[in-house]
């Protein structure tokens, strides 16, 4: 057996080193690459791609899973070997459902689709982008059509970003969401206060906000060896190794905000990557538990650090000093409540975190509706506008503020949405039930910059297992229950409760209107 | 045919991809990775080098070209079938060649070596070091073993920078230039002149030497969309695509001319590169004729555009510009005369356009030596020694500016050195062939700072070409004779006879001392 595992290692190995160095090719093409060198790119991208997926796919790869199936059941399902030949057993069970000839047409489809969603959402243009999505949408449903059957066709898609959550656990823990950010939204919106957000708006001098930056990136308890900063159009985070941290950033004059909390989300994901056991590494359980796992950690350093009164009070100094005639005399409180103003919008990425799930619930709504047979791709301009008005209260002014706002679809990533708000609410679990009563008062060390106990803590209960665990099974050994919605709405509702002197209102547990009807 | 052509195209394609997508991640490690992601880094590059050669030692791969070979020998020999099928044909038998396992060994035991030579330099700890370089010799024994039966043993190794060229063709060429240098070099020093190198010496601070960087890089006659430029510990250029060309430079504040000098000859190798034809790309033609040919651009534009009178005249005002206190006045004959100072020094890096070919003779004596089974490993610090007080005419402080003062032979670079003064004489050639004839006076242009016109020149006539044909065949397309050291000559004998007023001396032709004896 030992040899066996040994061969299996060398293989997941090669596999691993051969995405790893994929996302380089690609954090380089969105970060420093010139831009003479976009085609040839997208051909080393597309063969880096292919020569992967036939070594997931490979038929040796197969025989050793096999062979291994019976001697690693008998091993400590915790352990690092039986872990590795369950999960290898099922990321070689989906890849070889899947022609390698579709996966290639997915790749060209969605690479064209996105390059006219650009275009398009620049000159506001449906007409121009629909054929595309059409195309994308289709091979889309083809793709969930290899997994047949299954409980809802939304159920493949949702299982490439959290293995093994159906549609139909999701519903319920959404629509509760959805239900209880209204029922706030609207005490909110009743009450007096007007948050001042002054201090945020209008312009900053780039070079100050850089600086900004590199101030909030070294207070984040990550090895200074570890990781690099770059600007980028569309900020994301990915890891080349555990040790080998691309944060990247986008500095505009008039978004401040995005120097600050967009940067500390994409730490929050790198400091997950950062602290996997060492064992994981070059192995598929060298990632997070899901991509709503991954969430939870960049929406909990952005918002439950980022956003708190303690984080702000250490924040407010450290701005104050960067821009002396704007923000010479800011206070962390001043900070702290321009940083939380609770607004509806018609953009997700403008949503403050109250608003924000409605945002999710809106595409989610769409998506479902979409892959379950209610909705065509030609009727989305539309059914986004009413279901717009109806989830987020605002109608956007046109599609360029509505269906064409994000580049998931294009990208043909259908079945991501959902996990930022399922990262809000995993998020919310672990801090109720591990994050407060471990630290005891956590803002208190955030308004000194102690940021490090909280790394330790989550990279011990959470970071260090990487993907050993489906996330269902995750959530359980951490909080002992379900994916629960209540801890969230109880953490917004004190939070915003407390800042809009809301609290007292009585809450409404009532769902407000029809729910999705799906199947 | 076609059908089997395409198969070749895409099995080429991606070979090609996987070696391009592992220049892109040691462009990464040599620039600005994280630290911490080094070793994960090192599985990554063997995991794509191994991958790579799978790929090139495939037995499909190998069926195709013996399929292919009747038919391709019908087509035209220049025509971009037949070259492809010619030269896969040669990178294939030769991969096939050397069994993986040795590939491996040599990968592994060269990194090892290059991470001890950088201490041993440091320390000057030549002990340290000799059991890594001992094996790594061993090892390019073994390699070169398995082209058995070679004319000579470094046959091989030289054939790995410059198919086809054979021990016994090179000799005399550098032997001729080895004498020639001499004869030029007693001259020089027993002129009465003294070139002023003041201009270039003492400290700059490094800001304003990347302000320097930047406007030497804009008048390169390049796209600025197809390059970047970064800093580096040791300067090289490297090509992800034709049109993705990175150039790499190194700041030290006692080091201007790095910026400039060191700088331009890295956009030589980076022009050739960028003007490939497009038909060549993704294909194993997409590359120069060899490491000589790469070496002839990057020298010619160092030194043949770079250090000219003309050049010069263009490059004052900036350094002026950026260096008031320093160079206020500075005008372009100074310049001229500052940068072409000879003097004989230990250190390759440090030489002059003279003295430079006579370090690589130095070097290239020593390799033929061990590889001709006449100098063992334990005996190169004396044998270096020796032979730099009777090439050179300098003995070595310590074994730091000795057999320690190069990375090649760490990493196993064995055929590489003379490459540099093959550039030299194929600069030499081309130019006295080509630029001065359709060029006219290229002087006024550089002083001027054209350099479109000679970037055209080279382009149509070599860049374009790639690796076609090989370089004995190209040296005879483009200058109707063999490989001759006598332009080159000719042009040192020139610019610096007038340097120093040495013309009218009698040229001595006669070789000086005993020559190399081989076999």
């Amino acid at each position: 057996m030992d040899e066996r595992l040994g061969e299996l290692r060398d293989l997941l190995g090669e596999i691993s080193d051969l995405g790893r160095a994929r996302a380089l090719l690609a954090w380089d093409e969105r970060t420093g690459m010139p831009p003479g060198g976009a085609p040839a790119r997208a051909e080393q991208l597309a063969t880096l791609t292919r020569v992967r997926h036939e070594r997931l796919t490979a038929p040796r790869l197969g025989e050793l899973l096999a062979e291994l199936a019976e001697p690693a059941a008998e091993l400590d399902p915790d352990g690092f070997e039986a872990s590795l030949v369950r999960v290898a057993t099922r990321e070689n069970a989906k890849a070889s459902r899947v022609p390698a000839e579709l996966r290639a047409r997915i790749a060209r489809t969605s690479s064209l689709a996105e390059t006219a969603w650009e275009r398009a959402r620049e000159a506001g243009d449906w007409a121009s982008f629909r054929p595309h999505l059409e195309r994308v949408v289709d091979l889309r449903r083809e793709y969930a059509a290899c997994f047949a059957p299954s409980e809802h066709p939304y159920d493949p898609l949702l299982d490439d970003f959290e293995p093994g959550m159906r549609t139909a656990e999701l519903i319920p823990v959404l629509d509760r969401l959805r239900a209880g950010t209204i029922e706030l939204l609207e005490r909110i919106e009743a009450s007096p206060i007007e948050l001042d957000v002054s201090p945020l708006r209008g312009e900053f001098a780039v070079e100050a906000q850089w600086r900004v930056a590199r101030r909030v990136a070294a207070t984040m308890p990550i090895a200074p060896s570890d990781w690099r900063l770059d600007e980028t159009v569309h900020p994301f985070l990915t890891s080349i190794s555990p040790h080998d941290v691309r944060v990247t950033t986008r500095l505009e004059p008039d978004a401040l905000p995005t120097s600050v909390w967009a940067l500390i989300h994409e730490f929050g994901h790198g400091m997950y990557s950062n602290r996997l056991s060492p064992e994981l590494e070059r192995s598929p359980l060298a990632r997070s538990v899901s991509l709503g796992f991954d969430e939870s950690q960049s929406r909990m350093w952005e918002n439950l650090v980022g956003r708190s009164r303690g984080f702000c009070a250490h924040l407010a100094p450290i701005l104050a000093a960067e821009f002396p005639d704007r923000l010479g005399g800011l206070d962390g409180e001043s900070l702290y409540r321009a940083a939380n103003r609770v607004a509806r919008t018609p953009i997700r990425m403008d949503a403050d975190e109250v608003t924000y799930n409605l945002h999710i619930a809106l595409r989610f709504e769409l998506e479902v509706a979409l892959f379950g047979g209610e909705l065509e791709v030609a009727d989305l301009p539309e059914a986004w506008r009413e279901r717009s008005v109806a989830i987020l209260g605002v109608e956007p002014r046109d599609d360029a503020e509505g269906v064409l706002q994000d580049v998931h679809w294009a990208a043909g990533s259908f079945g991501y949405f959902p996990t930022y708000s399922l990262g809000n609410v995993i998020g919310a679990q672990l801090w109720e039930r591990i994050v407060v009563p471990e630290l005891g008062d956590p803002e208190a060390m955030f308004a000194r910059g102690e940021l490090e106990p909280l790394r330790e803590l989550m990279a011990e209960r959470l970071y260090r297992h990487g993907g050993k665990h489906l996330p269902g099974e995750m959530i359980r050994r951490l909080t002992g229950g379900p994916l629960d919605p209540e801890p969230l709405l109880r953490a917004l509702g004190h939070k915003f409760g407390s800042l809009y002197e809301c609290n007292s209102w009585p809450a409404k547990n009532a769902v407000r209107e029809p729910q999705l009807k799906l199947r």
